[in-house]
């Protein structure tokens, strides 16, 4: 594709940004939270709707089946010539709670002014994680396929349901059709620009063990007057648990927790330390200071590259307004740990297990749920593709793209690498504010127009490389 | 009255107990849950029936308004002879939470048989704590009044509605109405049997702290993947404080909290080791087999005795099903203190939150608030009236009564001290598998008849004491 025609394309886009919304807004507003069972019409809703869209620009699509949420795939194998690329991305959502905080319905999204920043912002749950992102790779389809004719390469797609929910059944999936989704790269959008706005593609990726655990003491809810003191408490055996996790040095304590962790290489903690995000940048706009967990690193290398252990969710007693002196029979907590190379998610789901039945006291059981694990992703930190995606992103966005980390966990980074042994490129533009998983969700309208724009140039740029054969 | 007429009494309240029964059930269907704003009117209704049911049998009765739900005096002064009693009961009741564990509605009363015993008994919020019991003293009088025509004794009557809620306006609604309420006794109906079901008057009672604290950490709740490790998890903090409340000997760790705590005295314990209740016998019912508090004392000494502190409620994060990666900014817990003689709340209250202060790591705020604190109260372990009433007691149940301890709280003892300067009996017959405060709370159709029987006995030997100038 010659350069006017590429300028065609970001014109197309910049004149139909409207019409973009529109459609984003319509995927917004099927609530495919793919985590609560109540949800699951909505997620195949959703499957559905993107199915549409892309039979709608000339792709083959289909929603294919799974025992959980439906994964959608579509193929559009007209050009010739290029590397044959598979985008990932997933349409279900995070839970929406606590209600109470959203300032719009969390389904009923808008475009709104970031009171932070006075940029525009389009406000849902799922507007950032992962449905906004998702829609700028389409809508750089559509409109290159609008101007061209064509897209410029072989894409494939494969947007899933389960990102948030476990991805139980996603890598099953992809061993049973490996051969209809083989391909050269896969490029993920589900990751972030670097803390001050650069673009930036995500090189470092902790894995996660997910865990619930249900403490169980007496047969019943207890009067603790009348139990108080001589009957077990589950919520002093939890809180016990939970503070025995960690220790003064905030290191976990689980037996064989940093068994093959290391440290990053010098090189690369350098690069990080270049991007100017110290720890009051990073927990400053989050109202922190202090970088809390583990003594000795940056909140940038606690974040990137240092397995951790976070309660993200505890519940036991009486949690309404007012009192209740019950002395409850169970307490719950939902565990999960960040893991980084070097560490494998059942030997630490087995290691927290058995630190969890060991420290148990007399008259309690645990029990347990699985809620998903994968391991810490490798992903290729240099390579002629990485270097043409920094490129056309830097051109995009008039400054050069940088390589980064992220604590968070791309499950299907390595489940593509063990299916269909290719690796993946991960190319994003949420802001480190979009608040995902919290209340008041956003992508700012930056991110996506920037996003659709940053697409088509990358996938003229993947082209280029098949046509000069590199 | 001659006891001919106490067996025309007794007799009458054998025939008439299927009425008697049906204005409980009218009465615990009134869902008058007083800590939850959504029940005000629930519990207005409450304080208006009663009222309305005592005025039908000839009391003087009104409905009296105070800053929080109303209470309910009423008077029959007509007997010319005996002491002045004022009985004293509550009309409100705990949440239901968890609904789902309910064999039947909470307020949707049912006669049933007692899976563990196969005895009768009246299932629904309050049957127990404290309508029914309330009811069996309501009940006595109405027999009483049809039977002889008149009451023995001159009685008045106070029903309040914040119990279970703080009872932060009793205290100066008795103050405020000292002189319309002196009497010469106050008789309580809100405590139980002893464990084997032997008829008991309580005479140790402990006290309570109430307080609730949340820990805010970030502004926002965060993604765990993008923040974990370096953001301040305040289910972490929450989990540390907690631990730390108790040392390895499970004695609280507050500063001065053991301050003016005294051993019980040695005849004292012996009279309740002779009451057979080991650890095993208090414990196993409810599924338990251990002692879990303070080292060196028995599982009785532990809750009639010993001070303690128990987490009620805990609550952050996502607490729902599936899972969720977030990183909250709050973490919520309710946490009492029971009390003995020596401890003064609010200095204990003061400790505790000076504790958590002390604790709290960089970037975390705390906030409190207070749910009601009372001290333990010190109430006649003997006397003329308390042996007459043992007496009594020990007739209708035929076997001798005893004195208890119990570790739950009622402040009213300790005010009606203070604001009228008069001794309490704490007169019950709830049983320890009553499940007051939990799901399925019940009270046994026996100790609902039988106490209604009770107090017939109770205040024809009270009236035989004003007669024989006692």
């Amino acid at each position: 594709m010659p350069n006017t025609m590429l300028d065609t394309s970001l014109q197309h886009i910049d004149r139909t940004l409207d019409e973009s919304l529109d459609r984003l807004f319509e995927l917004l507003r099927i609530p495919s939270v793919s985590t609560q069972p109540a949800h699951a019409g909505d997620c195949r809703l959703a499957a559905e709707w993107l199915a549409r869209d892309l039979s709608g620009m000339g792709f083959a699509a289909s929603v294919r089946e799974t025992p959980g949420h439906p994964i959608v795939v579509a193929h559009d194998l007209s050009a010739g010539e290029g590397p044959h690329v598979l985008f990932y991305g997933h349409y279900d959502v995070q839970p929406v709670d606590p209600l109470s905080l959203w300032r719009s319905g969390p389904f009923d999204p808008v475009l709104a002014e970031d009171p932070a920043t006075g940029g525009k912002v389009i406000v849902a749950r799922g507007a950032s994680d992962d449905k906004g992102q998702v829609m700028t790779f389409l809508e750089a389809c559509r409109a290159l396929r609008a101007t061209a004719g064509r897209l410029p390469i072989r894409i494939s797609v494969l947007l899933e349901g389960e990102e948030e929910s476990g991805d139980a059944n996603l890598l099953p999936f992809l061993q049973a059709n490996a051969e209809e989704l083989r391909c050269d790269l896969a490029l993920i959008c589900d990751t972030g620009l670097a803390g001050d706005g650069t673009p930036a593609i995500t090189t470092a990726l902790r894995g996660l063990v997910a865990e619930e655990v249900t403490i169980q003491a007496a047969r019943q809810d207890l009067h603790s007057g009348l139990y108080g003191n001589a009957a077990r408490n589950p919520i002093h055996v939890m809180a016990d648990l939970i503070a025995g996790l960690r220790d003064a040095q905030g290191r976990v304590t689980l037996a064989g927790f940093y068994d093959g962790v290391e440290t990053p290489p010098k090189p690369v903690r350098e690069g990080w330390r270049g991007l100017g995000l110290d720890d009051r940048s990073m927990l400053e706009p989050v109202g922190l200071s202090v970088a809390a967990g583990e003594a000795g690193f940056s909140a940038l290398e606690q974040v990137w590259a240092r397995p951790s252990c976070e309660v993200n969710g505890i519940s036991g007693g009486y949690e309404e307004a007012g009192f209740k002196t019950v002395l409850p029979a169970q307490a719950r907590a939902k565990i999960s740990f960040r893991l980084v190379a070097g560490q494998d998610p059942e030997t630490i789901r087995a290691s927290f297990r058995s630190y969890v039945q060991s420290h148990l006291p007399a008259d309690c059981t645990a029990s347990f749920t699985a809620h998903g694990g994968s391991p810490a992703c490798s992903v290729p930190s240099d390579g002629p593709e990485l270097q043409r995606c920094l490129a056309a992103l830097g051109e995009e966005w008039a400054r050069p793209a940088v390589t980064i980390g992220s604590g968070g966990s791309i499950p299907v980074v390595g489940e593509l690498q063990k299916a269909l042994g290719v690796d993946s490129l991960l190319i994003g533009f949420a802001r480190d504010d979009d608040r995902i998983h919290s209340p008041n969700e956003q992508y700012a309208l930056e991110s996506f127009h920037r996003g659709i724009r940053s697409w088509a140039r990358i996938l003229q740029a993947l082209a280029a490389r098949g046509a000069r054969g590199e």
